[in-house]
């Protein structure tokens, strides 16, 4: 594989989509698969797909394709998807209790090492095993762990606050479900999921056909 | 305002966002905002601020700039945000449940009408007065009920006939939260929120800095 020089956010975006229809593929037992038959599962163009997936080399051979799994494991190694990451998160409400359910079933490559809340009432109980903690407890707890991935899945007012403790502790990505924009210094990576700008979208689309 | 013509997707995906900054000025009193004080608040070029805002007209006045309040309206407006939506929810786990609370937050836009669930625990139960309902009774309800937009929060393997029903009964616009690509006609509204994709796109950013 070539080292990928510097890859354009909108490839890194389309990466784990990718990763997901081989991982389908896969699935059913496919070995290899053609620019065309992704571009007919995936919506894409077929050259945009070359495109894409040579930003990596080596992956397709004309006149046969993509090797599906070797496709498969080089976007994992790619993304960074065969190394561990020590996750926490802080705000263990509804959506709180759905990321951590949901990184349950990725238990290979991410650890949810400690869980943080604000409410007496949810302090102290178990989720999967981790018992939450008071968020006065958060500085202590970073201090004395490596801690690679922060999730916050608080109210939009305490989000920025718990980010600037994450970042001053030591966390290398954050993970923010609040309802607002943070700002992390450089050298920190942060991914948002705004529900409401995805609801606000959907909406004008309901209104607006494509 | 001028009519919109063909407004890119692009332009539409930042309009939330520029909705909610205009919300934060509104909120500090602020009546006006030139498009460099955006620039510099949202990280946009202020040139791609003024040309974006251009799509829709009327809002901003040389050496003026922007009322916030016309514009935010404006934004609603085009959006789509003035009017009241009836929504469903499908599949009343922790994310579910996240989705439903999320929404009460915006009562006077979205309205959600019922619940299901194929969990015999939780059919019965009572999720901010709505009686969650077995999924079974899906169909019937959407016979009996004009429904825009339908929420999808099922596992992976229930969501594609989840919104076959839906899509089967007129519902408008569908909100997938499981993990997979879903497949519905034109003419209705399709927005994702792929948890993992962006989880992924996290890791790739701690491994690869910006």
């Amino acid at each position: 594989m070539k080292t990928p020089t510097k890859i354009s956010p909108a490839v890194i975006k389309r990466l784990p989509r990718y990763r997901r229809f081989l991982i389908d593929l896969r699935k059913k037992g496919i070995e290899r698969v053609s620019s065309g038959a992704l571009s007919e599962l995936m919506g894409y163009t077929a050259s945009q797909i070359r495109q894409d997936l040579n930003n990596f080399g080596g992956f397709g051979q004309q006149g046969y394709g993509y090797n599906v799994d070797a496709l498969s494991e080089g976007i994992d190694a790619i993304l960074g998807l065969c190394a561990h990451y020590h996750i926490i998160i802080v705000g263990v409400g509804n959506l709180g209790r759905a990321v951590a359910n949901y990184t349950y079933f990725y238990k290979n490559e991410f650890e949810i090492g400690a869980m943080f809340d604000i409410d007496p009432a949810v302090i102290g109980t178990q989720i999967g095993g981790v018992t939450v903690q008071g968020v006065d407890l958060l500085s202590d707890y970073l201090s004395g762990h490596d801690v690679d991935i922060g999730i916050i899945t608080t109210s939009r007012s305490s989000a920025q606050s718990i980010a600037d403790v994450m970042v001053g502790c030591g966390v290398r990505g954050i993970w923010n479900f609040a309802p607002t924009d943070l700002e992390v210094p450089e050298g920190v990576a942060l991914q948002a999921v705004h529900l409401s700008d995805s609801l606000h979208e959907l909406v004008y689309y309901i209104n607006n056909q494509k």
